[in-house]
């Protein structure tokens, strides 16, 4: 399943992309269901509730009521998880990244936050203040949390995984290296595009590794890499993560990025008014925001 | 006012401490109230409708419905606001800490992130694991938000302080300095003891400035300062995180600690099973939260 929120007047809901044309409209579909991505994923009988919609739909043709469908192409697409309880993200963790750099691999996962206030929808801007001249964007796979855990051993994390979206982990590098603490450049706001939709575990391989993940500026490759070049996998992350801290339904883990983003260019090459960055996942889909000064 | 949240049953419910011995609960007194006080901080009329509560409850000696009053005595206060969308958290802010260190006074506020999830109730243990030997508290005063911003300047701070409360910034410096990022050592589950209550500005000096701030470790004063030594004061780390951050009502600044905390002592001294840890800020209240073993 692809799992969306859409916009509905001034209401995000939930959703689902049955396919590229067409949404369903989960609240529309079963009024009980809660209005949340964060309340439903973690509860596996409501998740089977929704997968029994996303059954009859396909099987169908169509959805009584069909006034729960709708075209994709009419609404906006809003962060999957608007509101996640914390966003985890991974630095240095891809290695053709840390070779190319001829740094040693890590021994273990560098962990740190963005601001959930920095989500932005897939095709959302992201805003440059006028002071802001060092913003780089960072193509990534990001992990969303089903079921709670703490202390999660790696051979369980697949219990906790609802799903894989594509994130740009978009980063002020000058606060980044002003401050050594990297949460204040990482967390400015319109700075975490990410989406399109959450593609479950069903429709990609065994914790999403072997995917293709890509960035481009203005149409222009710009990282280029695999997911299997991750150093610490996806069930590695979220045992190392849920050591500190529970984690809930809905939280994100992004899994850091692999080598070409702008600040390693010679000479470095920031987001200016005017581009367009994208980010692509095989099998996931593609993120694609326009850079516009505030 | 003084807000708290307190557990009815399973239930989080938003209430007011009337004084030292009378809560008032919020649901009971005026059922069409938000559930929670992220929802209300940010909402002036809803605000004014509590004030209302406590200002009625308070010149009549007693409230209709009476079932809306309960002695405190009797609940467990949890974290004022159990899920607020950030916690932001200042590095180095105290001008005796840093002199005392030799440290020269930093331009500009540090800033990092402590997960949600880290969050206890104001008397509720602080775990530990049994690999967790380097752990530590910090006595901190901490900013509640209220109406959202960004961007706010300085002499607009005022408008988006919902209120203060203690916070205890428990870290696990073995974490905290082998990842040199601070988030994960900063976002140990209970690790983020808070409140017990939330005072509005109206009862405190302008900004809380002139505070005596107090950190125990088993009954013995172990930090001990006054807000008039921060560096940075709470309007100015308004202004400063809400250039990069939109602040969201509920959002906690917990604006640094003072000297004194174990791993600067000499021999360092670590939280332990059995220990017991207080943080007490002159016109707050103070935290007693015990150590224990997970």
């Amino acid at each position: 399943m692809k799992l969306i929120t859409f916009r509905r007047g001034s209401d995000a809901r939930p959703g689902l992309a049955l396919d590229d044309a067409i949404g369903l409209d989960l609240g529309a579909a079963d009024p009980g269901l809660p209005g949340r991505w964060n309340e439903l994923l973690g509860e596996p009988a409501l998740m089977q509730r929704v997968a029994r919609l996303a059954r009859d739909a396909s099987q169908q043709g169509e959805l009584r009521p069909a006034t729960a469908l709708f075209p994709l192409a009419g609404v906006e697409l809003l962060p999957p998880v608007p509101a996640p309880s914390k966003i985890i993200a991974v630095g240095l963790n891809y290695r053709d990244h840390a070779e190319e750099q001829h740094k040693p691999l890590p021994d273990r996962p560098l962990l740190f936050a963005k601001a959930p206030s920095c989500l932005q929808s897939p095709a959302g801007p992201i805003l440059l203040d006028a002071d802001l001249t060092q913003v780089d964007g960072e193509a990534e796979l990001a992990v969303v949390i089903g079921r709670a855990g703490r202390a999660i051993p790696r051979e369980r994390a697949r219990d906790h995984i609802a799903g894989y979206m594509c994130f740009n982990d978009v980063s002020d590098r000058e606060a980044q290296y002003a401050d050594k603490q990297w949460f204040r450049g990482k967390s400015i706001d319109t700075g975490g595009p990410c989406g399109p939709w959450i593609v479950t575990p069903d429709e990609l391989p065994d914790l999403a590794n072997g995917l293709a993940v890509a960035g481009y500026l203005n149409g222009e490759s710009w990282q280029r890499s695999n997911t299997r070049q991750l150093i610490f996998p996806v069930d590695e992350l979220i045992r190392w993560a849920s050591l500190h801290m529970t984690l809930l339904p809905g939280d994100l883990i992004s899994t850091g990025t692999p080598g070409g983003v702008g600040i390693y260019r010679d000479p470095p090459r920031f987001l200016r008014p005017g581009d367009v960055v994208e980010v692509e996942i095989e099998g996931i889909g593609r993120l694609t925001n326009p850079v516009l000064a505030r």
